[in-house]
């Protein structure tokens, strides 16, 4: 972890605090290239009801457009938690240069599940802010009980 | 198989050859429920240069769209082609009643990387057209080449 990685950390957990006070599961994700952010994304699933609106999938189609390519290995994908077995899959096509993300995700993360499904040449970085990204999950399904 | 499954795995063969008619990898996906197709796709990850934009993606989003809510448990997916692990988790979070598949993909399908990344009570049944499907992706990659 360095300076680069908290700071966009940073911004996906305000990403993941927009989710929040649109009352959905609260995760966020930013895509940075050469020191520039290109796609940025909250989970979405219950306002739009489509299961596929998780963070990293807004991220990396955003991603994608700006770029007008489908590959981000030259980027670095910033997620506050895990990521689940789809967007591990998407992360996986798009041949993300890099994956930083924040809390561990024991129950639905993909390492559980797909723990090979990356691009061989994803590197790979956990933990970065995982206290913050953990404590906004823990709130919001605290509040839902 | 029976005839209702080969009915709509027909459909999900039209949609994969609308792929091949605009240079895509062609794979075509149609979501049915109650006897009503809710849903329909087909992959166009070159012409959008996304890499989320798998046929069963976009039919998942229409499907949940047409239904307004996020669950397909009474519906079946028919695809031509085993699901990827993206496709496989986006399945999951729907908790699809049924998949219907045609040809397996032993390099990219979800039971070589995430075998149990389905939900628990989704009914899977495979090689419904299956030497349809797979012919048509052979031609394809033939002509790629």
């Amino acid at each position: 972890m360095d300076n680069t990685d908290e700071k966009y950390m940073r911004m996906a957990l305000a990403e993941a605090k927009v989710a929040l006070a649109m009352d959905e599961i609260p995760i966020g994700c930013v895509v940075v290239c050469d020191d520039r952010v290109i796609g940025r994304g909250h989970n979405l699933t219950e306002r739009l009801q489509d299961v596929t609106a998780h963070a990293e999938m807004q991220a990396i189609t955003a991603a994608e457009e700006t770029l007008g390519g489908k590959y981000l290995d030259r980027c670095t994908l910033y997620v506050t938690v895990e990521p689940c077995v789809m967007c591990a899959g998407a992360i996986a096509w798009s041949q993300m240069g890099r994956l930083v993300y924040g809390a561990a995700d024991d129950k639905r993360g993909f390492r559980k599940y797909a723990p090979e499904a990356l691009h061989p040449k994803t590197i790979v970085e956990q933990g970065v802010l995982a206290d913050e990204a953990a404590r906004l999950m823990k709130d919001f399904f605290k509040k839902k009980r």
